[in-house]
């Protein structure tokens, strides 16, 4: 296939019909389309834009060049969430074995760590033992048993996908919204979900800061979602400051499981139960949003959602004694206590900063290829608001080695503003929810 | 060197230092960035432009990726021309002897035919046995000799600006005015000459149709030219119909050699020498515009511009009794004559088609690999404007066979447009002349 017009065209602005962006993926797939060409045809799309119908084709096109998950046979509805990523994001660890216990199943494809960003992948692997690589029958078999499995995105889902997101990430064309819908709706899509909920990140440490195209990239991916039948609701979520206390693969893990018997901190509780409310509404475990939240508070004072983790940690061959003992997962030797240099008031805590330096601190990844120590990261006790005196330890690091403890300092540093005067207040934790119907103001 | 970052710049519409530029040439040449990130940042620079000191850096970098020729020696001063490429302009094969006939040396590198536009070296190499391959000493002793030498861009002559041209053939990144200036600037200038004439094209035919692309064109390769010390000149010309009668590879040489003798059609003696005139001003050989034209006219009625020819064709291999007989040149074995389909007014040629039908009969090229049949095209006989009577003979169709044939007349059909009323005039032939010093508009 000579995908010269079809560049052309989009150089200038027009649109692909959807039997081009079939045939174009398909080619791109099959080799017979050169990397050369995609790239320079993805950064006209990432200037020009996409019309809905090319961003549904692009979909649908990465959606059939790999295989599906079917959990038509199921009496129990499968849903799961999305977040677009972001510093101490331990979300996913908690939401899948909690709203797996209340009656609604949860197969859940997650990703690797990549930029500033952590992945959910690398936090259950952190645990000694754990296989995110399953079998498609051993997926259909584990969410049938145990309404909930916890994988990576296989080679058969969406191989268009992976192609062109390695290629993205290699020409500066990640942060386009109809490309971030497709890709994402392409995998979650794959799943066999009947319902979806989106975590869409805004503020600093978001991939798209910004609250109108967090907005479009919402309505973006629920019109995909519902014109595939499957409902799609969206919630945005403050990332200008960490969600939670704990950054860095295996800190997060800890947090998570505290999180699954309640005790994790009150930001990461607060997105888990509302995201958990939707997904609950969504597989119709709940009538209102009331009887949905009591459903899921019931499920982690009762033990039921910290049961259900450690059921899928056996089954994917972990070690589910984490569960009672955080020590077993990696350790950094060298741990050190940040203290706050000036008295005044915490400003803001910048999570791209301590993002890239958990990074540097070799806890993340460059690329794809890198691998990472997911000992390494912080633990932040403050919070953007507090008042804080000269001295008092405001974080934790854990490094590797000397360097790192270096490299945390200076984030921690940069990333934590100390003002003398009462600063403004950050974003919302949950300031809006986007469904087919039209966006609201959460109170 | 990882290209990420700058492709990001690029992308959203900030500039590279010169520093960076002249890096990301160097290895991309050496093969140490990817075709895949050069493609995204081609089309970064198509869709977000390029600063003029932006155009420069590229333009140097690329020049410095090879060799240069040196003439510094020479007594004579060295100029050439250069033509943005239209359908049947073979003024450089009557330019370049007829100029070096008049006391300025002529080293011309020249390309070759891609899409609807003919190539210089395509034609020359019609003549049996010419060879435009030359050695860098055999240029040397040419223009020493001869003071002409008719040669293709060697592998050693700005080998990014190859690398680059093939890449953007391929994802659609042509027709970009900074990087068009770059690439035949670099090339241009690597001759070691003093002096440059632009025939920049416009019209319907041209590669940038339009006025004040042509204009902007013009003035980015001006100010490229004189920035390294070539004086640099530009005529717009018009490519709104052909230039001269005959389009296609052998069918224009033979006109080119009529031309020499003054006894080609007007159109294309009067571009020649107003392209000549320029030169002869650039390099010295006359101090008036008039006084350049008459050394011209007086080289052709002398036969001394024929004579130039013949020597450069026989220094480089080729047979020169093809001055005399233009049967030596490829024959076409299928002839046929086209007829108005009806009377009225020719109101315009479309080159567009009549170059696009050159390649389909096989006598162009769609990609670089393609071979080419030098025998086939158009000799047509009539000019907008022209009153013609129902059946009247308006060009003959050369072609491999009948199906070349059909394609010629269904291509005719539609190039010349037979209208019943006056028809409004097209471009002028020559409508602006550019320098350092403005644009002005020539009577």
């Amino acid at each position: 296939m000579w995908a010269g017009p079809l560049i052309e065209r989009k150089r200038d602005g027009g649109a692909l019909a959807s039997e081009e962006w079939r045939d174009l993926i398909a080619a791109y797939t099959a080799g017979d389309v050169p990397d050369y060409q995609m790239s320079a045809l993805l950064m006209a799309v990432f200037l020009n834009g996409l019309e809905p119908a090319e961003t549904a084709a692009l979909t649908g096109a990465m959606l059939d060049s790999g295989a599906r998950l079917r959990f038509d046979h199921l009496r129990t509805p499968c849903v799961d969430k999305h977040s677009t990523g972001g510093v101490g994001d331990k979300v996913s660890l908690v939401l899948a074995p909690l709203v797996a216990s209340c009656g609604v199943a949860v197969p859940m494809i997650s990703g690797r760590a990549l930029g500033h960003t952590g992945g959910t992948l690398d936090k259950l692997e952190a645990i000694p033992g754990f296989r995110t690589a399953l079998s498609p029958g051993e997926i259909q078999r584990q969410v049938e048993s145990l309404a909930c499995a916890m994988i990576g995105q296989s080679a058969d889902i969406a191989p268009a996908d992976r192609k062109l997101y390695a290629l993205r990430d290699a020409t500066s064309t990640v942060e386009s919204v109809p490309l971030i819908a497709a890709s994402i709706m392409s995998k979650k899509l794959a799943e066999g979900i009947s319902g979806l909920v989106l975590d869409i990140k805004r503020g600093s440490g978001a991939f798209l800061p910004d609250l109108e195209t967090g907005l479009e990239l919402a309505r973006t991916m629920i019109q995909l979602g519902e014109d595939h039948g499957c409902r799609t609701v969206a919630l945005l979520t403050a990332m200008d400051r960490p969600l939670g206390n704990a950054c860095g693969v295996a800190l997060e893990t800890e947090e998570a499981i505290a999180g699954l018997r309640g005790e994790a901190p009150a930001d990461l509780m607060e997105v888990t139960y509302a995201l958990g409310v939707e997904m609950l509404l969504l597989g119709g475990a709940a009538r209102t949003p009331g009887e949905a939240r009591a459903s899921l508070e019931r499920a982690v004072r009762a033990g039921k959602a910290a049961d259900k983790f450690r059921s899928v940690v056996a089954a994917q061959g972990g070690n589910p004694a984490v569960l009672d003992d955080p020590g077993l997962l990696p350790q950094a030797p060298e741990v050190a206590t940040y203290a706050a240099p000036r008295a005044g008031f915490v400003a803001g805590i910048e999570p791209r900063v301590l993002g890239k330096a958990i990074v540097e601190m070799g806890g993340g990844r460059r690329t794809m290829d890198d691998a990472i120590n997911p000992a390494v990261g912080f633990v932040v006790a403050t919070r953007p608001g507090d008042t804080v005196e000269a001295g008092q330890p405001l974080a934790s690091i854990y490094a590797a080695n000397a360097q790192g403890i270096r490299v945390g300092i200076a984030a921690l540093n940069r990333a934590i503003r100390i003002v003398s005067e009462t600063p403004p207040p950050g974003l919302p934790l949950i300031s809006h929810r986007v469904t087919r119907e039209g966006v609201e103001t959460v109170a």
